[in-house]
């Protein structure tokens, strides 16, 4: 497998691990979100993930995996995971084998003023739900979508500094800022497990959601819901099925879903096929 | 989305739909054969699908679909259904909309030594349960892969004349020389159910099965098994959840697999995403 479909089978085993509660997964779809959506997404996003393969700007690379993503009716399903995998991809492609923090960081440092605008012009696609952004950043709106390029111009501003705006608030953004730390933690936990690696996705999904809040969940419903999310997912691991069951229920009725935890599965996913550590 | 983009849809949607008694489907595994192979199978199989969209020679980019799929650990899972697949999308990228039975017909009746000599190279790189040949083509037997190549020409043997050689007891090969018919009326049928698209393939699949002898079922266990699989599946269509879902254990428990059934909802899908008549 190239990277590129290494980077589309791990968004289709994200999905396919269940359960995976609050998110969608081959056993639950939300209203208006299915599982459907996300296999048509993942097919959709090809061109551009094989344009980050192929060495293009991540910005353009990204933009394009979006467009393509957003071609069924589900609106956004993998904005976020994209955003963890091109880079990934790119650095794949370019880089020493093992794929490396050092690797992805370097892909992400490198970004341009151009890349930003192709960020912007991501936004376009897709209704990405986020927060407001900084107050002395109000022009990087990212809901503005290329309309924000302007001022991404005039400020002179490369992608990876866009993201650094936001990364206390946002768990991708923190990726790109961080190392991919938690993406490669990811990896490291699901290569120790055994069985299918849709099952390891499923486990290492609720460990995530038990040692951290998600960000989506406390830009959506506050701090205290996502602190009480990972209570709940904490002791769910330690619960057993029932009570995993009764927490993804909850959930659902609660409309919360922890989506950019989901984000960073699929990142670790690509990153633990690209190793050969899981393997399908 | 494209041709080669809706082909990989509809891999994913066939194997996600549930129940789907007798084969792999988002719910249920076979010893060996996992819901994830299938998921791989159809990344996979995704350069040999563009390259048919890109206008190569069947044979060629059925090969290459199929060395594709094959990079996972379940061995044969899309093999039928990428040979339906291949030509409808060389069909659909070179042909009048909307894509009929016509222009698939006549790109299978176009192709030629070359294309069989891909074709028999395929069957190297996955291990496909067939039947023996004719008495007078033990040359051509498939399971002799690229060995078969010399005699394909020494015959001088077209690919469309090679499949005619298995048509009785082979639905693809029927297809290929029977202008699609159940592909196109599977198609027909998806678009008259409503609901989400693999909940109708997952229908269509029961009411295929329910009316004619599944060849894969056929020449592995007998005539005698396949017809009773086919009474057995009207009983399911008219008996409801409990039903279908006994009929499902007995085929898993039996090691019996329409294959050949699930091959064709592929190609029906994918004709109805080409029309337009089933999205997702």
């Amino acid at each position: 497998m190239t990277p590129a479909q290494n980077a589309q089978l791990a968004l289709l085993l994200e999905v396919s691990g269940t359960p995976k509660p609050g998110n969608v997964d081959r056993e639950r779809d939300l209203p208006g979100l299915r599982f459907e959506h996300f296999l048509a997404g993942a097919v959709g996003a090809g061109p551009g993930l094989r344009a980050a393969e192929g060495g293009a700007p991540v910005g353009e690379a990204f933009e394009r995996a979006v467009a393509g993503m957003s071609q069924q009716e589900g609106d956004n399903t993998q904005f976020g995971a994209l955003l963890l995998l091109v880079p990934l991809v790119k650095a794949a492609a370019e880089g020493d084998r093992p794929l490396s923090p050092g690797a992805v960081t370097r892909v992400v440092e490198d970004t341009t003023v151009a890349d930003a605008a192709g960020f912007f012009r991501a936004f376009d696609h897709a209704d990405v739900f986020v927060g407001d952004p900084p107050e002395d950043a109000a022009d990087l709106d990212v809901r503005r979508g290329s309309d924000a390029i302007p001022a991404v111009k005039e400020r002179d501003i490369a992608l990876y500094d866009v993201l650094a705006l936001g990364d206390e608030d946002d768990d991708i953004a923190a990726e790109w800022t961080g190392g991919f730390e938690r993406t490669f933690r990811a990896a490291d936990r699901l290569a120790e497990l055994e069985g299918p690696a849709s099952a390891r996705a499923a486990r290492v999904y609720l460990e995530l959601l038990g040692r951290e809040p998600d960000t989506l969940v406390a830009t959506k419903h506050g701090e205290k819901v996502a602190e009480s999310v990972r209570v709940r997912a904490q002791q769910a691991l330690e619960g057993g099925p029932e009570v995993v069951e009764a927490f993804a229920e909850s959930l659902v009725e609660d409309g919360v879903n922890p989506g950019t935890t989901a984000d960073l599965i699929a990142g670790g996913l690509f990153v633990a096929l690209e190793r050969g550590e899981v393997s399908v």
